[in-house]
């Protein structure tokens, strides 16, 4: 009798994990722009030990005792909605351990096997791949510059619902999207919001970088013009603060965020990080905060973008308005898959097109992340990849 | 077309919380027995703060960015298993939000619907009913003093076997069991280690109280006997350190540990409260602690022990050897249903017996925790506890 008999069927292939570990380094030391990082240098440790302090002084035994969350982070993130224009309520918010906590429950309340799901094409690899772990049909929408391509949205739901499909839900990003960096224009969240009521689709907006906007003025989300229930916000205290914290939330429909709980195996989030995190945004500091890290990000991205015009002038790219990326269009003839190995060598590390899109396609796409390298070695960074272009052609 | 169209079958039902919130006082404040909380005293909240001021310091990276959890968590957890005699491997351990995380987990890898699951009678039925939303037929097997009757799951596991029947894990809590505080003997663990290896059915050792003992030599766990990988060994730092961190573990067979892993959510626990936990345990502090909460929990057991020869005189209980609570059985004629309106009139609060059944049994018991409610309160409570029997006669 062996072990292995006792496990379930969606337990007896080992799937390999979702979320890898960096590559190591080559012979030179690598310089990575291949993830979504935070700037160590804006990450505020004292702040947060300080808030630490703050919350056991007052009331040790709601934050370190077996306890709810904290109800305070649940009316931070309200409010924070209302001034979007959502109708937010408390009872809607789920907190959890990161908005990957959220989109890795999503499969359990909303995704039988061979169920379809629609993505963007390209996006968010890690989320998706948790709902191709469930057994889902993943079709790709297109982006453009203008974010989600919503004629295609409308053909590709019109076509399913000719088959007979109804598509479980859109997974979109959509401001300084993840990896192209495009921000859906306000036209276009109003007709996906429109589509999806008509075609009764689930949208789950993952808004993880509204907040990091470098210029232009902020668009309502989808979720503030969703009056049939038709939108999970899915946000993130990430990017706005700190990843290693682990804390996110979704607002939506209360039958999608009850049943959302339901399955998150260990209940609550637990006192202690959610005490920590309001405690920290208290009294205006998190917007004084964002308003720096919206400075600080602007001008990486702006340094990036002036290293990608001199050292690859072939190269293309739409600024972003926000966010933690640059989606480059390597030079005509050149592959990201190829061109790869030999950054690597020349000390430089990106992530390839082809890992943001669910059927191999992206190979002329890198994306760069300017968030997390320091300043100083951004042009030294471009620098190598200018010359692991050149010497891979 | 309706958002609920779009459920997954089992996310049809909504299911009601497994972690209920306390219930609120009556008219007199009341003091709650009922639950196994930390005592706020013990609670180390300036070395955590120290703890978290150190850390980020260090390597505020590693710490409140994007990173894996501490491995120096798992080193610590590895080095606390050698030293029970469980051959540890740090690649064999899971660091999840708190034990109930794991114990979440389990049905994912474990149970199919209709799949038998053995648990002790009685149990921590926030455990079970966890097991049994997944589906699973629970099947008690009854405790005795000296812990779980072996001869009795030897029985139960050959009427399985000749029914075609093989259950997925047999539940149990060996030490300072709760509720019951018995403490699985030595002989009666290599028995169930033994049954478990011969009917192909693993043991998933929940062993929350073993550090919390009052008296006696330690016992060897489960997971030191088992040679052949028939043994989930689970614990918690929610008894030893906080419960608010939300910091569990689980250590058992490599593929099982992949496939937990595998459900996990959100991936890794994240690296600042792993790292938190660690460095506080860091240079023998944890060992220190404990040593301080050992004694302080023998002398509020040996407290609530004494007021309630004194105001009970009628009911009995096995004195625990460790952990947060005693298993009162009550005088003849008096259930725990009809006694818990009464007591709540009196100021008082226990669990009712049949809470930690799930077949409705346990009537005549109550289990009173003595862990939370301080010293001063508790000869109080006994005393609101008597008088309620008394009247409920």
């Amino acid at each position: 009798m062996q072990l292995a008999d006792l496990f379930t069927p969606q337990a007896r292939e080992l799937a390999a994990p979702i979320w890898a570990a960096p590559p190591q380094a080559g012979a030179i030391p690598l310089i990575s722009l291949a993830y979504g990082l935070a700037d160590p240098v804006m990450l505020p440790q004292e702040e947060l030990v300080e808030a630490a302090a703050q919350i056991t002084a007052n009331d040790v035994n709601e934050v370190l005792n077996y306890a709810p969350d904290a109800r305070r982070l649940k009316t931070l993130i309200a409010e924070r909605l209302c001034q979007e224009g959502v109708a937010a309520n408390e009872r809607q918010i789920l907190v959890a351990y990161g908005s990957s906590q959220i989109l890795g429950l999503l499969p359990h309340v909303l995704i039988n096997p061979g169920d379809t799901v629609l993505v963007e094409a390209p996006t968010f690899m890690g989320a998706v791949r948790m709902f191709g772990r469930a057994g889902a049909r993943l079709v790709g929408v297109p982006v453009d510059a203008e974010g989600l391509d919503v004629a295609a949205l409308d053909a590709i739901l019109h076509d399913l619902r000719a088959a007979g499909v109804r598509p479980r839900f859109l997974y979109s990003i959509p401001t300084f999207q993840n990896p192209s960096g495009a921000t859906l224009s306000l036209a276009r969240r109003q007709r996906v919001v429109a589509l999806a009521a008509a075609y009764g689709v689930l949208v789950v907006e993952d808004d993880a970088y509204v907040d990091l906007r470098f210029r232009g003025e902020p668009l309502p989300p989808m979720a503030a013009m969703d009056t049939d229930g038709w939108v999970l916000r899915v946000g993130t205290f990430s990017k706005i603060l700190a990843p290693g914290l682990r804390v996110g939330w979704a607002h939506g429909p209360k039958a999608l965020i009850d049943r959302l709980f339901m399955f998150k195996p260990e209940g609550t989030s637990g006192p202690f990080v959610t005490h920590l995190v309001a405690q920290y945004c208290a009294d205006g500091r998190l917007e004084a905060h964002i308003a720096a890290l919206r400075f600080h990000y602007a001008a990486k991205c702006a340094l990036m973008a002036n290293a990608l015009r001199r050292e690859l002038p072939e190269a293309t790219f739409v600024m972003p308005d926000g966010g933690f990326f640059i989606w480059l269009r390597l030079p005509e003839g050149v592959k990201s898959s190829a061109l790869y190995p030999v950054a690597i060598e020349h000390g430089i590390e990106f992530l390839p097109g082809n890992r943001c899109f669910s059927d191999g396609r992206g190979d002329e796409h890198i994306r760069l992340a300017f968030s997390e390298t320091p300043a100083a070695q951004i042009e030294e960074a471009v620098r190598r990849l200018g010359q692991a272009v050149a010497a891979s052609r």
